[in-house]
């Protein structure tokens, strides 16, 4: 079992981030040949799925989000705290904080054009935690 | 590996319970200091995800899987089996009944406002079960 | 930790399989106890999840997605890249691609009426990978 993390400044509502490479290399400096590699977006309002990480994907998936939890909808959360971010939190609790990927002759297990993509859907640009625990 | 399990009375529809304290008890009495934590809530009609669990987001989940995944709306499931369940099947498909949360220093990796929420999207009040499998 | 792999032809759009006798074959092989199974269909297009595999109820999900993510629909992914599969990766990221599924007594955790399924949402028939690794 190792354990990794890294951090990311991810813009407000959809910000981004592919981490793809930087979880390979968490493969590689573990030297593990076949195992699980599962990742954890630390907090209420992250994301993390695998997509093809190119605009225009990223720009359809913003937009299916704006239409299920639109930024200036109404909700009752921002009714009772009044901090602006409830479309983050019901972002983060339908694409989820946590992914596994399987590990094989050293690799992840990924398709050509299948990324690892990280989200902070808060109301306000935040470094946001990735961590990793390696299970060989 | 340790085995957990836990069982729930919930309402229907959209019944949920915060787990984030019996979870984090599984891994305190695992004595677990670096590992995941895979759970399961049993069943093709049950939900699991983080959230943070207070009842104005709640209500927006609610509220988000409603235009999705109507109670009131027609189902093919229900014309096959007329159990009246088909908005259940779907809600259940689409949120997921599995998550694993990683543990670092003897505890759950989970942002402050972040907790793990289960459901019951059956159409009648269920005693659900949730299973954890604890690694090492 | 052992591995396993198999592959399905599955039509376009919305092409499924029941692989959840697959999996329980995949643990009595690995005549394993108590353990974790991790699911991974390999690619942008493909997706997993746990649904009452019947017609019925893969219908009505095949309607939800249709709804967030239409076939016919317009996608910034298809005006860069001229090859049709916005919906695709959209349905794909939102499903997910990954599934961790416990094991006990030798046996998948899974409901009486819940099924492992897994989908090809690429808008050509597909011949996709399904890998698993078991963690005991």
């Amino acid at each position: 079992m190792k354990e990794f993390e890294a951090t990311f400044r991810l813009e407000a509502a959809f910000g981004h981030a592919d981490v793809t490479s930087l979880a390979a290399g968490w493969v590689a400096e573990a030297e593990a040949d076949v195992g699980i590699l599962s990742l954890q977006v630390v907090g209420s309002t992250g994301g993390i799925t695998t997509i093809e990480y190119e605009p225009g994907a990223l720009a359809d998936l913003e937009r299916a989000l704006e239409k299920i939890a639109p930024v200036e909808g109404r909700y009752r959360h921002n009714e009772r705290w009044h901090d602006g971010n409830g479309f983050s939190h019901l972002r983060s609790a339908l694409i989820g904080t946590s992914l596994t990927v399987p590990i094989r002759s050293g690799a992840l297990v990924l398709g050509t054009w299948q990324q690892i993509a990280v989200f902070n859907f808060d109301n306000r640009s935040r470094e946001r935690a990735l961590v990793g625990l390696l299970l060989e």
